[in-house]
């Protein structure tokens, strides 16, 4: 490169993290001073992956909703996006990066001043007899859930097998039944929704019940079978089986991190990027990481976590646009809030379960309110359950857990900015929060809880 | 008074913060410990005066919902409740209470060994000629809210004028109208929600006109007219007269400190009780106060406000349960968080208004967005607009204003805790709040206006 030629960022990964780096890099900086080239291998970019459960229950009715940038946009805005190139080799040494035309089986070198990698999360497969059977689902992209739905409807009976009770678990089976499908949901855990503790599980788990789903727990899938044309037909477990026409798998995903461990870059214990607070990759001054791939600082417990979700990848994006443009914005790491509905139940959670404050070596108390949505006389209020954890001696909020009708999961978010400013929970008994009866009892849940805490702490 | 005889608690008020403490107190206490005396000179105890509003407009079927607790309940806990006695004068050096009997007219001296202060609010009445005409109503206690029914259900024609545009205004004009009457709201301010600054006051005054509910603003009422028969006939102003068959007065409150003044207790410049953070009257050792009839240290300001709501009041009488017991509570004070709704629009707002950041000698910026309540692919994504204050130079929180659809209001919460932590907008930009697609846009609406409040404080 001569010197009068821009200097190029090369983004891996056209989805969240990536496209809103390079997005909001170009706003800091015109084609003129950065050429910004992204690699994406599929077909699509900006995505929301978190409505594709919507998208297949019938809630959202085109996948082109999800769409929240296409790439036409993009190239409108001068970024040069290459779809179908998958990106096959990083040459740290050497600043560039191998793609292949994931058509034409092409591959070729592009140099970079700065390397933004984004490669988001890949799907657990397990590793078991008939995992390749037709019919057999992950719903992690927009083609993913596209195939499922072809397989819906073509599928011959309407049984249908999820395995996994996270989030996407979870939302899938209430899709399926939503399509008309009669739902098992097989969980190797002790409830649903092991992001909380099994007794707010528990409440999950009946919700599901009501919503006619059969909620199989403590098993663990040991193999699908095939009919005669390679078309799943049932989930097996140690000691069941259950027939199946189509199978959705939403056993998690882990950091898709295969280029960047064969890079030399570092990694942490769950197999994420390991990055500074401005999303630069530990030891290497002109590559970048964010989103999916990547592990975060825990607030609460000062460990590395891996949370991927959309809403961090995002924010990973703007910082690293930002950052790589000669910019300053920090990412302080997350508390671990996330929000979920099954039906008209909703749940949320931040900041540590039991295990995990145990798993921290926090000597910690819990408490567990039932309380209401609403002032108990108002139309419409829906009962609630609050769990809280706080530190025993210094009264430290660790957690909470909310499930419960309309208007239960975004009161999280109260205790999300607690755990941000490492308030006690007793200082969170005076809390201004807002009330008026359509919104709230006179004492917000929240706070009742606080005050149980703050009464157990100092006791 | 013996050695041997129980300390004496004297409580005034029999309303939220006042029974409130009687309760703490009880459960701190045995009946062998301490004597709880409360005069209260109405009819009713505990009760939620924020749900009158709904119980006129008909979504509360039945007065005895809003009643927490009765006074039945609370002489069941040995609580010696005198209904219908109304103090008339605090002997702070004599420490005693003199109380008349409402019906017989009897006075008698009660000794007290520590005394609660809980007289509450008494609504603006406006000196202007025809104010006592019939059919001209305040909302203040369970009591007005009757009186209001009764004259609703008698009323000659359908023909209703509301003075006063804040929370009770707005309320009962969407209560009347949900009564079958025709609404006109007079009110002094530019825009409905003085509480609000204009330009989001605005956003109510269209949602109140899309009710069908008439607004005047800058409107001086100056007289009321009546017919022969004293009955309410017309609301006069400058320069128009409104035809009304029935008037409610949504004009605001006063402390009710007027016992509190001739025993020489300290009040402020709003007119209420001052107190330290253990709400101990200032000065006086065994003198506490609470709820409407006190002021509360804004922590935004470091002002004192009267911020007369249930919400405070309920955690007042807590803290002075606790405290009046030998306990160890304390209110730090207030961010002013209040939430309301008129029909399906939601109404929030935590902190400083532009005019109270001008009047503490700030310097601020502010920044307007508009986004949705859910993602906006997500059925039911109803727009919403956020205001944030922020000061100039150190960028910390200053205020936010929210007015939208369904999850609007509650949002405010974030802010409300974010103020109480003195955090910065630069901070707030990487809150990890709750995200998916039910609840929010992958960037929460109050994430976006952190966003561009940093990026204007910092430019």
């Amino acid at each position: 490169m001569s010197n009068s030629a821009p200097h190029r960022l090369v983004v891996i990964g056209g989805d969240a993290a990536g496209m809103s780096a390079a997005s909001q890099a170009r706003r800091a900086k015109s084609p003129g001073e950065l050429e910004i080239v992204a690699f994406e291998r599929g077909h699509f970019t900006s995505y929301s992956a978190c409505g594709i459960p919507y998208w297949v229950g019938g809630d959202v009715p085109d996948r082109d909703d999800l769409i929240a940038r296409t790439p036409q946009e993009h190239r409108a805005r001068d970024i040069d996006l290459r779809l179908r190139t998958e990106v096959t080799e990083i040459d740290v040494p050497g600043r560039r990066v191998r793609a292949r035309d994931v058509d034409s089986g092409a591959e070729s070198w592009t140099p970079y001043d700065r390397l933004v990698i984004a490669t988001g999360a890949r799907p657990v497969r397990p590793d078991i007899p008939g995992i390749g059977a037709r019919g057999v689902h992950g719903v992690q992209t927009l083609d993913d859930g596209q195939a499922l739905i072809d397989t819906l409807a073509r599928a011959r009976g309407r049984r249908a097998v999820v395995v996994g009770a996270g989030y996407i678990g979870v939302e899938m089976a209430e899709a399926l039944v939503n399509r008309g499908f009669e739902v098992t949901v097989v969980n190797r855990g002790r409830e649903p929704m092991s992001t909380l503790d099994p007794d707010m599980g528990r409440l999950v788990h009946r919700a599901m019940e009501g919503l006619g789903i059969r909620m199989v727990n403590d098993a663990e899938v040991t193999a699908l079978r095939a009919d005669a044309e390679g078309r799943v037909s049932a989930v097996v477990t140690g000691d069941a089986e259950f027939p199946a026409d189509v199978v959705v798998l939403g056993i998690g995903v882990r950091p898709e991190t295969s280029l960047a461990r064969a890079a030399g870059l570092p990694l942490g214990e769950h197999g994420g990027l390991l990055t500074d607070d401005h999303m630069r990759v530990r030891g290497h001054e002109d590559v970048w990481a964010g989103g999916d791939c990547v592990e975060v600082l825990d607030l609460v417990s000062g460990r590395e976590r891996y949370v991927p979700l959309g809403t961090h990848a995002n924010k990973h994006g703007q910082i690293i646009g930002t950052n790589v443009t000669g910019g300053d914005a920090v990412f302080p790491g997350v508390v671990g809030t996330a929000v979920s509905k099954v039906c008209d139940l909703e749940i949320a959670r931040t900041g540590l379960r039991e295990k995990d404050a145990t798993r921290a070596g926090l000597s910690y108390e819990t408490v567990t309110i039932e309380s209401t949505s609403r002032a108990g006389y108002y139309p419409g209020a829906a009962p609630l359950t609050v769990k809280m954890l706080a530190e025993r001696l210094s009264g430290r909020l660790l957690g909470v857990q909310i499930v419960g009708g309309e208007g239960a999961a975004k009161r999280v978010d109260i205790a999300a900015v607690a755990l941000t400013a490492a308030m006690t929970v007793r200082r969170m008994t005076t809390l201004d929060l807002g009330y008026a009866p359509p919104f709230s009892p006179v004492w917000d849940p929240v706070l009742v809880a606080a005050r149980k805490a703050a009464q157990k702490v100092a006791g």
